[in-house]
């Protein structure tokens, strides 16, 4: 049986012309330097970004975690918002890895406030461990996909830099970003010195994600990949499909966003459930189901007898995401089936 | 000159009575268990405390991180109040040292919400870092010297209890939170599973603080603390002055909590100055004095000319600390200078 | 052109079959434990080692660091061979990561004594790190391909477990182990508490390598896994070439073998090369060259001329590795040209 | 009683003239920079030992681990001699806190060749970690107190100092160094980057080591200090102690080592007890006494009723070490009873 999947849009399928890239790759030694796929996706990718150099990496925590031991040593201090990814969803990378405090900043909707990230830099005190990276994540994932606009991210990077402090974004859906704000990916990573983002995810390609930033930094960063165990032979594979991923996927994201904003305003129609519209912005839609009397479990073991999966979180937030598997269609059946479940409940 | 200094405790010098102690002190090697007083000294702060077995440490930071690595390992998370000296004045010993993450949450006053701690326990997910410690401050040093009542550290341990989850007191000013609830403090020390306290500060000792819990949990400890370089071999020296600070020093300490009182209220009706007396619960006085159109560094360059020392803190806040060698009589000296300064500026 | 291409048995570049195989890959989600094709792989190297469990990781060194991370905590001591690929090409991240030293024993020709292992393991001392984990490579790769014979891998594992502590073997490429000791691959794994295995190298899969342990020990593992960022989404892709891998390729290790000697006997024969042929056991041939007046360098150029790939490590020592694409005639028109050059020189 | 101590030189307890000068120390608030006499001692430290800046720190552990990690960062290799007391008797700090891995050589009575080091100094490549410092100990204390000769002290320099590698002196013992080369202690120090020596040990003082190094260093290292909790208040009492065993004890040695000297060639008589007279330079005499049929331990024992104490060391391996508190006389008196004991056997 084939699931209605909103689960994640991790959960995409690579699409037919990946599977066809992937079985026809010219492969080599990645270690030799002798990957000509790698080389070609890396050197889309660092182009599409506007940087100097690109490295695949298996994960989006990989990819994180690897720019954050390049950027810092341990015992100093990142400045990081307060449920972003990298705090929440790594294992706790952060200090086993990198060996760095986190000063995790309150937001607004997951946009941080410059004058916060100012005010959290540490002054120069033997008691202080040094604040040495400040990162963002845009789109911000537990705040449902919300987008920081460049302003913030340009005031907050002008901060960075009088500081002489870097800026790594998270931008794992950074294309995402980039379709809301009806922009070039790169006049967002412009205003960061390292971006992660994904080929996964809302890109559909199975495997893999980018790290773009300078020459030099990259060249650190392999070292940090290698000793990770991220440093791959005939990785050409995984790189052709992300090669169709970014060419292809990154330019249909409009309508994931389109198909959200209906789940959304069909959603709030419906008794029980409330959500934030002003932060369904992208491809989440994130709900308080507690007015219907179901927890996120019961309502995903129920929609799960319709065909539907969701992610049953904590309580009574449940978090949609709609990529490119799910259609207009299916968003009018999911609206459907709850409609009816809360009623029936 | 003789300043009356109240920039903290730790500028306490040690009593002639110490100076005494360590001219007589029967000393011997440590490392291999043959150390007569640094041994009285420990059954003596275990047995104060109510627990099995206790450690000197040479301060309260390595009293702090070597409790952290012991109850914990790299890569899991502890849960810690936002501004507590762990992660504020302990050069981000807790990444680089112990490799947690650390859930920081906000408190009232340095009194931390028993249902926050519980909602920061993470469930078991493979995307989690496992939260293996919780650690308290009391009193809380930054808050301004305010005390966690017994009811709260109460619930909070039996939530702890409840997850299997350790507690950790840093009870570096411990005695003074004893004296304001005026009670003995076992009844505080018993609802962590390791206490850290300090024999310097407001104990006058010169130099050294101790770590109490079980046997196994003092033997494990003891390792750490030889990593760390805190293992000595004549220590008798620091744990002479230290048994006196137990004996005689703990009893005296309501009286510089009225005078920090006294101190506080004088303050509270220079025009200008503002301060929380309902904060002002032991030895600390914290104050904002921006309505005097001074900063504090302003403040304290002209007090010094009066032969008085505070901290200069950022901005507009200024801290101060009464202790031993703060007569009432010098409170009243400073908030005359005080006066008179912010009069004429 | 193609290259005869003898530096390593990670150039070999997967099979037809095994592209096919990738391209109908059936793939899932693994972070939510949906990928079937990976969970096969996995069910499939458990039970080919003879352990409860196995996880597939990125490569060889993720495998052999999150073993170790696994079985150790920081601060502790293991046990290895001083030139093992664990301390000579993984970029130091027994110190980065597991945070444990090392006690590197000297070996004879890759085969660790018994007797050192033991006489390592450190006594109970406050002084003295923990002796928590041995670490064996089978095959041995820098003595030349060497096998540990069974004999001694099951005396150092009842050493082993007589001291409570775990064994992992670095079996890279442990299937050509099995092929000269002639011996089902069980029969080595089941003197390691924990194994990693490469499906790429002499097995040909492009990516992967897999650990196997117990249950527990690999649910562990998992989540290191995660943190280092090997934790993949449709990771189906890889596996479905290593399965292929796993049910082809283990088989046909003995001609790498006769090639690997044919080779070694005929470059004995050429003045000035050098060889102990009782090393040349699998498929690696080590050399001393010195005799011929060239350096590795000078005749890794010279040899390209011919078509012929060999890694140039310093000075006069030269390694050559057989593989699936090296065919005995081709070890016959290396033979050829090495005379040639050398003659000419 | 009044034991004979031969089992170290940390054994030492303070002089009179210690206790004098802990009794009347002018001390102050050493995290506030003012500590007259932690001052004093680091100035003198500096100035004899020909650096620019010294901190005290409460160990030889401490100061050896602040060096190591003030000079690497985590994941980059070091070169040690494979006895040195950093990795045998430091608790595994150098993979917990440096996060650092070890190249460990063998030496030659505790002297390292030039040749190796330089051959173990890592080339560039993406598989190996940096080295990144090097260290030597001078005397050496598992080797029996041998002395690394001023001109192979030097050659290491020069090789360090054209890869731009730093070089760490553990120089616990650098006064008896001192004193067998007849040179200014400073001779020794030049060839080093940092070096640390304790002010207890053979000096007498109850408590304390000093690292030295450039100013740039000194202050890394002070932040380093501070995490471990090195940082302490009020420490000028352990620093009076330590001028005067610069000032009094330095100078006196010639007279430990001539009783060593005594009590070797006594030994060497003594029929079962093995030693080698060459490596009797300093204050520590090692010897097998197997051909007696007694254990260390069983010596020990026997001795203990003599009132002798010596160190049970594993097997048939005995360190005896001189010291200020130990007279020609007494070694006379420990002959007579070794030789009574073994006879009696
Ligand atoms: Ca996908
Ligand atoms: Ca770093
Ligand atoms: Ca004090
Ligand atoms: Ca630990
Ligand atoms: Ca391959
Ligand atoms: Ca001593």
């Amino acid at each position: 049986m084939k699931y209605i999947d909103l689960r994640s849009d991790t959960v995409t399928l690579p699409t037919q012309e990946m599977r066809e890239a992937m079985y026809k790759a010219e492969v080599g030694d990645d270690v030799y330097g002798e990957e000509p796929t790698v080389r070609k996706l890396e050197e889309m990718a660092a182009e599409m970004l506007g940087k100097e150099a690109a490295m695949l990496v298996t994960s989006g925590t990989q990819g994180n975690q690897v720019s954050i031991m390049t950027h810092t040593h341990p015992g100093e201090e990142i400045i990081v918002e307060e449920n972003c990814h990298i705090i929440t969803y790594e294992v706790g990378g952060v200090g086993y890895l990198a060996g760095v405090q986190t000063k995790a900043l309150k937001s607004n909707k997951g946009v941080l406030n410059p004058a916060d990230v100012e005010k959290a830099i540490r002054p120069k005190d033997i008691h202080y461990p040094v604040t040495s990276l400040i990162c963002l994540e845009n789109t911000h994932n537990r705040a449902g996909g919300t987008v920081t606009p460049i302003e913030i991210m340009k005031e907050i990077y002008e901060i960075a830099q009088k500081h002489n402090i870097p800026v790594h974004l998270d931008g794992a859906r950074i294309f995402n970003a980039a379709t809301y704000l009806k922009v070039d990916v790169r006049e967002i990573a412009k205003y960061a010195d390292s971006v992660m983002f994904c080929l996964s995810k809302g890109l559909c390609a199975p495997i893999g994600s980018v790290v773009v930033g300078t020459k030099d930094f990259i060249e650190k960063a392999r070292k940090y990949r290698k000793m990770l165990g991220g440093g791959m032979r005939q990785a050409g594979f995984i790189a052709a499909a992300g090669i169709v991923a970014l060419e292809k996927m990154t330019k249909r994201l409009q309508e994931d966003h389109d198909n959200a904003r209906f789940l959304a305003e069909g959603l709030k129609n419906i008794p029980g459930i409330n959500l934030d519209l002003e932060t369904v912005q992208t491809n989440i839609v994130m709900t308080d189901i507690s007015g219907t009397g179901m927890t996120g479990k019961e309502l995903s073991l129920r929609l799960k007898e319709h065909g539907i999966l969701i992610n049953d979180g904590n309580d009574f937030a449940v978090r949609f995401v709609t990529h490119y598997y799910i259609s207009k269609k299916e968003i009018e059946k999911t609206l459907d089936a709850i409609e009816k479940i809360v009623r029936q409940f």
